[in-house]
């Protein structure tokens, strides 16, 4: 890394190869993946996310919605290793009159539903900023194998658990001054009535996102997949699996997963649907490969978008044209929506 | 918790209260103790800590020595429950311009000397908020015992790893303008060259605490003892260490760990020396008890401070007096030194 370039991935690619002039030191042992898996190879795997206002969320975002989202991205990525969630610990610090109650109660009823418990913290204030950061811990389920991004191969199928964009989408509803309030969406009148219910699922997919633990799950017991957790954007995202599967990929455009609907919101938000499926960020499904012929069960409702290339080099294919995957996404270090 | 009082002990009683309705809580799943015990028991002991600018360091802290810090602090944690440091995973929120490369360079050497792998993390930007969290996993020790806050009993002698109050006044002599450079104290002309080595001593307690992992360890092997980490000041954490072993103390004043150096350094503050070993914070070293008739290594450089006895109350004697244990010490949720 020189001094000048300080974007996320040229600060982790300097931090690995610090890490890798240490012998001890194995591809298990991960910063900027989506868990650690410990002592090598598991049976825990660890992962580490921050909430920060301001940046993960808008100020006035009720501390439950936080609190939820918080675990959320969590195990979002704890579903990317195929691990059970087991234990979270969190670091809180909130500024002066902060609902820790409030926060408290909704993180522990969705520990709860989740299957994880809550097992130590330290709590801390600061004049202004709050930030909440979860570890959480999982554990390889008895007939599982742990998921990397590693391990695709030319031929597989390249899949999404989920629609994308869509989360990136009600982010930008927010900052316009759309809230959800008893499932309904208000603060924006301009908003078409025709719209509201795709308004509506694109503020639940960033505010309350679903982790795709059962798929974790499932794609643990196959013989070969990689995978991943989409957060900063397809196309950031999946150069990241291929980089590490030493592959290439071609995405059918046609084939990404968003409605009519969607563009129509789009239109409102004068936003590309292309280029916030490709590049918005904190979609938090699973982006994974299997061998072709291979398919997941529908209830998960993965669609296929692509397949892996040999070579390094990843494209889109549509509208008869053939061209280099544009460079979108999120930068951890340069946060601009 | 009512909602007027938002102090850390109350959040933290009604926090517990509402994992207590739990069935499946145990006493070794803890928020806002040292160290999380997982699975229940063990054989990882979990801690988490953050370390954020204008609450535990000023602005302009060298990069450098807030990640040798928060390693330390969290070590100090793992020390308390006499674990061996193993993993540590980092979620690190920084400001435009950032010294990534410094920071990890030190956290690295740190983590290095220490034992410790550094697993896996989050890196995320903040206009203007420097935040760092670890959380740190150790592993039980073969021959050791986890050290518990519970235990203690009346009769035993209670212990400290170390002096007390010195981190306290160097953090008063940092808000002064006082600098460490190459080890000598620079920025505060008027301090008398009489009063440098011991402003340097405090300097150095405040930036660089030493984690008695040692003593941790040795204790661990003891048949008996009540042990916690000093973070809070004597103050309030000796409240915690006897509300969890249902003890009273009698804490002799003569016998706190503090030079006569340090009590002119004190005057030159214009702070009670008294206030600041009792309540200053941040010591960093343990709190301990043992049987009566036991007592650790010199190599460890403790002192014994005080008795425990029956009952709830806890005294100070001194002068001839005998009087209550007055309220000092850093509550995190409403930090004024």
């Amino acid at each position: 890394m020189s001094t000048a370039d300080s974007s996320e991935d040229a600060v982790l690619h300097w931090l690995r190869r610090r890490l890798a002039q240490d012998p001890r030191d194995s591809p298990e042992l991960r910063i900027g993946h989506d868990a650690a898996l410990v002592p090598r190879g598991g049976p825990w795997a660890v992962t580490v996310d921050s909430q920060i206002e301001g940046v993960h969320f808008l100020p006035e975002t009720p501390p439950e919605v936080v609190a939820r989202r918080l675990l959320a991205v969590n195990l979002s990525d704890l579903a990317a290793t195929g691990a059970e969630p087991a234990y979270a610990f969190l670091a809180l610090t909130t500024p002066p009159g902060f609902a820790h109650r409030r926060f408290f109660a909704a993180l522990l009823a969705a520990c709860e539903s989740w299957g994880v418990r809550l097992a130590g913290g330290d709590l801390a204030s600061h004049p202004t900023t709050f930030v909440a950061t979860l570890t959480l811990v999982g554990r390889k389920p008895p007939r599982g194998r742990w998921l990397r991004r590693s391990g695709a191969l030319p031929g597989d199928v390249l899949w999404v658990g989920g629609t994308l964009g869509e989360s990136a989408a009600g982010y930008r509803l927010l900052a316009l001054g759309a809230r959800l309030h008893r499932g309904r969406v208000q603060g924006l009148p301009d908003l078409p009535r025709s719209l509201r219910g795709v308004a509506r699922k694109a503020l639940l997919r960033h505010l309350a996102p679903t982790p795709q633990l059962a798929l974790g799950r499932w794609l643990g017991r196959r013989r070969r997949c990689a995978a991943m957790d989409l957060s900063d954007g397809l196309s950031r995202d999946l150069r990241r699996l291929a980089r590490e599967s030493r592959v290439g990929a071609e995405i059918q455009l046609d084939a990404l997963p968003y409605s009519q609907a969607f563009a129509a919101l789009c239109r409102f938000l004068e936003v590309d649907p292309l280029a916030l499926a490709l590049g918005g960020g904190e979609d938090y499904v699973l982006l994974f490969t299997l061998p072709s012929g291979e398919s997941p069960p529908p209830r998960f409702a993965c669609q296929a978008i692509g397949e892996i290339r040999a070579g390094a080099a990843i494209y889109t294919v549509g509208n008869g044209d053939r061209a280099p995957l544009p460079e979108l996404g999120w930068d951890h270090l340069k946060p601009s929506r």
